[in-house]
This record gives C-alpha cells, structure tokens and sequence, in this order.
C-alpha cells in the first residue's frame, strides 16, 4: 500500500489555507471523501475540518485505526455521532461547506450543530482549484495507473473474439485489470453519475445516445442501466472501441483505442487517422499557450477542414461540449478543454483528449490519451500504441 | 429488455398522490434518477415533475427517444436547459424536492428557477415508504436477479483455486455474473458510499473492520478503496465468505454462503450453523408478527443463547445495528431488521437477512438470504444451498 506522504499532505493544507484566506473562510468542512483522501490521505468514514489559523482536524467515524495508519495528518479524533465535533472546533465567522455535494438536508442538519449564526460558503470551488495541477506524487501515481492501462489493452488480443458480448469482453478485461489493480471505478462529482469505469461498444452501438455527456453512450444492459455495453454480440469487420478506464490508488487514467477483428471498414479507419491528427494539432496549440475553449473552438474547425464536421464530437444534436477533462482522482476536474473554459493549459496539469466520431446508426471510432503538460512539452501517459489492432 | 408496464406506474403515481395529499404537497419534483425510475421507468437524465391534480410530466435532457420508449407516461418532454421547465408547471404552494439527497446548491438554484416564495418540503420519504411494498412485477424482476445470483454461487467452484487473490475471484465471478445480465452495482443512497457489488473475504480479511457500516468490512485494494477483496491470496483450510449481491434491471438479490478449500475449520462450522438457526428463528417471529427492534433483540438473544454475543454482527466496538435491510431499487430502504425501527414485517416487503460472526483477528462467516413475506408466509428468493461448500 502507498500511503500519502507528510510534506505532500502538508503543502496541499498549506495551498488551501491561502485560498481559505483569499475567500475570507476561517475554516472549512470537508464531508465529501474525494476531498477529504485528498487532504487527509484517507478515505474511512471521516470529516475533515481545517481551521485557517490551526492544524487541521480529522474526525474519524469509522474505521480509527486505519485511519491513523493512512493520514500523516497530527491530529486524529475518533468520534460515534458527528455532534461530538463540537467540543474541538472553535466557533468562526464564516466557514466552508462542501455545498456543491452535501445534500441540502445534511448541510441544515449540520448548520444546527456547528450554530445557525456561522456564515456558510462553498468550498469545493477551493479543493478543485488545488488539484488542477498535480504534484510529482501524484504523476508518479497516473503512471502506474497508466501502466496498468497498458497491460490491459495487450490483453484485448487474449479475449476479443466474434460472438461474444460486449459484456463478456468487457467483463473479462475488468477482471483482468482489477487482478492488476484497477479500483474498478472512475470518480465523478455527479449526483447521476453511473456508468462503468469502460466502455466496449462495437458497430452500431457505438453511435447509440445515452444519459451521459459523452459522445458514445452505448445500449446498456436494461432502462435500469441504460448505458455502456450491452449484450449486442461482436462481428467480424466493425469497429470495436475500448475505452477502459484505469483507477489505482485513486488516481486514474483514461484511453481509447480501436479494434477489429476480420478488417476495419473503411470509414472507421480514415475517421481514425482524422482523430489522431487532431489529437497531435491540438496538444501542439497548446504548448503555444492557447486557451482552453480556443482549443476547442481549433479542434472542430479541424474537424470540418477533414470532412468530418457532422460526426466529429457526436451527431446533431447529441454533440458534446468537450474534447478534453482533466484527469485525477475524479474523472471531470479541471482543466476541461471545452467551450466555455478560458484559461491555458499549464505546466503540472494531466488531462485526457479524446477526439471522437460518431456517424448516425453506424457505429464510433476515436482516439484517448492521458497527458501531462511539462515544462515546453507533454507526455502521453498512457503509453501504448495508437494503431487500430486487427484480430 | 423489459418496460415498466403502463398500469404499475400508473399505480405508483396513485399511490405517491395519496402519500402527497397527507403532506400537503401541491406537487413534487424528482431529481434522483433512483426515484424518477421508479415512478416513471426510465434513466435518462431526466427530471420528473408529478402535480397533485394533474398528470406528471417528465423533462428530458438526453435522450429524450430513449426515454418515451422506456417510459409509459403520456406527458415527455424534451428540454436543454431546467430553466425551460418553467413554462410548463403552474404555480404552487408547497412542494417537494428531494431535499435527503439533492446537493445545497442545486436546491438553492432549483429554488431560483421555480420561485423563492414557493415553501419547499422534503418528498422523498413518499417514495421510500412505497417503495416499502413490491408488487408481483417488482417480485419477479427479483426472482430473476436470485436466478441469476442461483448461476453465479454454482460457478464458484469452477473459479476458486488456492493461491488466488481476493479481488482475482471477484473479478471474474463478476465478468461471469455480468455476462449473465448482472448490471455490476448495488444502489445505496449516500454521498460516500462505495463498495463492489460483492465481498470476497478469506481467513483474517474477514475480520477487518472498513468503513461501510456492515459486519465486515475487508481490507480493499489501497488507501482509495479501503473495502472488500484485497490482493491476499485464498489458502487452503481457511473460512472464504462469497457476499454477492445482483442486480437485475435495476433489482437486487443479496446473499452470502460459505466456501472452503481442504477444510473448514470448526469454529466457523460451527458458528455458521449458528447463524443458518438464527436466521430461520428471526422469520418465524416475524411471521408471527414481532416488531423490526424486537427481531433484532431477540437475534442478539439468541446469539448470547448460543455462545455467540461476543462476535455476532461484529465485535465490540465494531458491531453494526442491524441484522437485515430491505432490498428492491436501493441495497437499504424499508423495512429494517434493526434496533431502531419499530414496524411489523408484512406482506410484500422483501428483505435480505444476514446474521454473521467475526473473529477478531481470525475471520468471519455468516449468511445472507434475500426474502419475500408473503400471506402468512415467507419464501426465500434466493434458493441456493445453504451448506458450507468444501472445495
């Protein structure tokens, strides 16, 4: 097991409380554990609260011992019923709650507690402004996660066969990847959200629409899980996209590659080649310093310029918004490479560009990388060839 | 794929229009795609507004085709944006937002857009306490899921090897369950839960408290999913717990049973006959008519009564406060089995019963059942063998 070091855990409290001060927050609450691993190091059943001018505190529900096994954190208090948080926290002014997940009920429940009077402001805005960029820790993490990534997709070629399901494929390359330590999730900060941390959708279903803000959404198994694969079985000369998401220790990495088993139509393979091109057009804006929705605006005129305006992102009216979502311990975090985001894509910053097809009642085809901005460059993380694989 | 039939929806919106007259709700939105499923049959992103005079409508994000072929209701509509609600719902008094569940801020937003003045109550203990009752459709969706959960527990011994990791049997009993329609989660409605939808615990692992609030916890893969198989390999003559829960458009089962490879060792032979008495004993005062908090008394009763009290649901100070959960769309709704709920169980409630045992520091053994109470009756869903498997 990786535990989270104490400097790293320090300088991310450290970072906070300079935005705590700019926000004019004298402490805040964080209830959300995507936040809390990330501030604390652990994920048991805890609540996290991190005065401006003291050390932060963890109170932990469940389980104690692991929980002090795994924070760095000082000061670790085990509690029974979060009332008990009152004897350790001062009263402040005004203080950061997690308003953009904690439910409405929780977040009166808890103004009760901590008293009616205290000034309450969002404070996730402070947490996803942190982890826009990533520290060496945690790019050493998305490497092995990336790593992983690569073992699965040179196991594809052991499974994929005609006739299976694209739930059978799908389910088998999960076990495999799970054996190698894939969390088995990818994190989303969506009260909806459900979707499998992967996507094997082949022929037609790669053009079927979804619930989820994706270019493909695939079939699903019933209306109860209407999305991802399905039972469609797989055939000789369609296209196959496996975009399977990785998740180890918390940190994830997300990749797209083509399959086919027999050959590849046609289509599929010049989409394809359009696809890689706009990836490598793109990353090059943006180790120019071009802004976020430029890029975006810049990839679809790409697009047009290869003939695939129609497809390129989805089909009218199910286009989607985004080429790009910053990637790390959820899967849509800062920096997005998207329409209505305007800031450069910066030195530390790992997101995933996926350029995508998808042509009405044929099927998908698109490329996914994890990339890491560095210093005048980038790395793909995910490391693995970008050639369509025929079987 | 299989539809919700017009008359069950139609019968549920009755139902919640009865539950809303007694709460003086003039109407009630629903935004948590586990209710709006349940009273509209479909997940789409989508939102359903049910007036208390009227015929509920529901907006449609994506894909609205999608949602008029799963849903039977009259009124769909597609919108962009939430904001475009507006010029379809009159004016209330009084309504209910699914406050238990829906983040701060979106209820504040959502306040915007309907109106300030408007008073807001919470509506979704409505749908929980329908959701109390299964009709014979719901019944049958869930037979399905222990049929399929029936396959999976026979394919245990086709898989289990010593010397495999935890997760390595999961994973594939999961492909395998996957490929015979498992959607590959179990919904529970809280901000922080994660687990599999299954546990597979062998020897010490069993004992290791996490933090979901169940008899056993497990050690998990890292500090970012601290729950559940782990990479311990399965040894010979150790107690291996397989918890596998299914679920089936939309549905679940949940049980548990027994494996061991050589032999097993007494204490858990005999513990788990202790287990498979109290289960059988607890259904039939509950038949007879006992109370939710007098069956989980009388289970620790009879835990004490047969030498378990130290181990049974846990050890001290571990031990959790309930010996069964209700099952159907969510893993916890009504009814309990548990110190603090105090209503009969009566017909057409579905329940899984789970009386376990864990060792500290040695493991844990139990089972679980997924059961229907009929007219003075109860019958078992999931029909699988109860004996200890040896392998």
């Amino acid at each position: 097991m990786l535990y989270a070091l104490k400097e790293e855990i320090e300088q991310r409290i450290y970072k906070l409380k300079q935005l705590m001060e700019k926000s004019s927050l004298n402490g805040a609450f964080f209830h959300y554990k995507i936040d809390y691993f990330y501030l604390s190091g652990t994920m048991q059943d805890a609540l996290l609260y991190v005065p401006l001018e003291e050390k932060p505190v963890l109170f932990v529900k469940r389980e104690i011992s692991r929980a002090r096994r795994e924070s760095p954190l000082e000061h670790i208090i085990p509690i029974r019923s979060i009332k008990e948080i009152i004897g350790h926290i001062k009263p402040e002014k005004r203080i950061g709650l997690q308003l953009d997940v904690l439910p409405y009920n929780d977040v009166m429940r808890f103004r009760e507690i901590i008293g009616n009077n205290i000034e309450i402001a969002d404070c996730s805005p402070l947490t996803k402004e942190l982890r826009k960029y990533k520290s060496p820790f945690e790019i050493g993490i998305m490497e092995k996660a990336a790593a992983i990534a690569k073992k699965v997709y040179s196991h594809v070629a052991h499974i994929l066969k005609e006739g299976m399901s694209e739930i059978e494929v799908g389910g088998l390359l999960e076990a495999y990847a799970k054996k190698h330590g894939h969390e088995g999730l990818l994190r989303v900060r969506s009260l909806n959200y459900e979707a499998y941390s992967w996507h094997i959708l082949s022929g037609r279903t790669g053009s079927i629409v979804s619930q989820s803000d994706s270019p493909m959404g695939g079939l699903g198994l019933s209306p109860a899980f209407p999305v991802g694969a399905s039972f469609k079985k797989i055939k000789r000369n369609e296209p196959i996209l496996v975009d399977f998401g990785i998740c180890y220790h918390g940190y994830q990495a997300d990749q797209t590659r083509m399959y086919a088993i027999g050959s590849m139509p046609e289509l599929y393979t010049e989409a394809y080649k359009a696809c890689r091109e706009i990836q490598y057009m793109v990353l090059d804006k943006a180790l120019e310093g071009m802004i976020s929705k430029d890029l975006f605006t810049y990839s679809i005129e790409l697009a047009e310029r290869l003939g695939y305006g129609d497809f390129y992102l989805g089909y009218r009216p199910h286009k989607v918004r985004f080429l790009g979502h910053g990637i790390g311990i959820e899967l849509a975090e800062f920096p997005f490479i998207a329409a209505t985001h305007d800031y450069p894509i910066e030195e530390g910053m790992v997101f995933a560009i996926e350029p995508k097809m998808v042509f009405p009642k044929q099927g998908a085809c698109g490329i996914e990388n994890t990339v890491l901005m560095e210093k005048g460059t980038y790395r793909i993380l995910t490391d693995i060839d970008e050639d369509i694989v025929i079987l």
